[in-house]
């Protein structure tokens, strides 16, 4: 599969946590050419403030792997991690790491803290970004818009 | 109790952690002076690089309040907390975070990318550092001396 068609699986995942009032955020987790974890946002359903995308799929790949170290794997998410999920991105030692579209509020990669390129950060991802930029991107900006409307 | 009481659980918790072969950290997450949740480090046991010490008790008090926010909460651990955990600590909204040592290489709170005090962090807990520093220290250098003979 391609890089655009495995994007396409975390923007399904996106679409599915908006359907369930969550912020649309969607992950997969790739390990050799092959999905092994996929999930969005949880958040609110789960009661549980690290249930983000990329901390749902990297837990649920490390179980399927049988190891707390990711090696060989790529992360897709459509969305830039945020501190937490970039820092756990690290510990997992996740190979490769591909975002859709920046997130200048709570980013953590190209954003914010930029932790990849901090010191104390001791295991870096080669960093993709903007694949399905606009299709990600829009996505975020209906739940938003559709969210003001409701409050 | 006191706060020293509570770093005491934390440091029990720390002590647990060490007998089973993890990093030995330890936490403690109090509620209107009572404990909700307590734990320490098992990384390798649940094969999860997010089950640190603090991430694990949030989890659980936010299951136990059945709430992903932990608005009047107070976070005891024996050591700095990591990026991650920083993060959690924050978008869970805990009110006061005691630590007992630092952690130079991968902390996130006085060291690295000091989470708290950038800008895209939309919730600063207080930060108390350094009770009972010495026998948080004391049991972390004890671990690594340990390893480091097994090696």
């Amino acid at each position: 599969m391609t890089k655009a068609s495995f994007m396409e699986y975390a923007l399904e995942e996106a679409k599915l946590a908006f359907e369930r009032g969550e912020v649309p955020v969607g992950a997969i987790l790739v390990y050799q050419n092959e999905i092994i974890a996929r999930g969005g946002n949880r958040t609110l359903e789960h009661k549980d403030p690290s249930a983000h995308a990329e901390m749902l799929v990297i837990r649920e790949a490390a179980k399927t792997l049988n190891s707390e170290r990711l090696n060989n794997c790529d992360l897709y998410v459509t969305l830039e991690p945020c501190p937490m999920c970039a820092a756990i991105i690290s510990f997992a030692r996740i190979r490769r790491l591909y975002f859709a579209t920046s997130d200048i509020k709570s980013g953590a990669v190209e954003n914010g803290v930029r932790l990849f390129s901090d010191a104390s950060c001791h295991h870096k991802p080669e960093v993709y970004s903007g694949i399905m930029e606009s299709d990600c991107s829009s996505l975020l900006k209906e739940f938003f818009k559709v969210r003001r409307k409701l409050k």
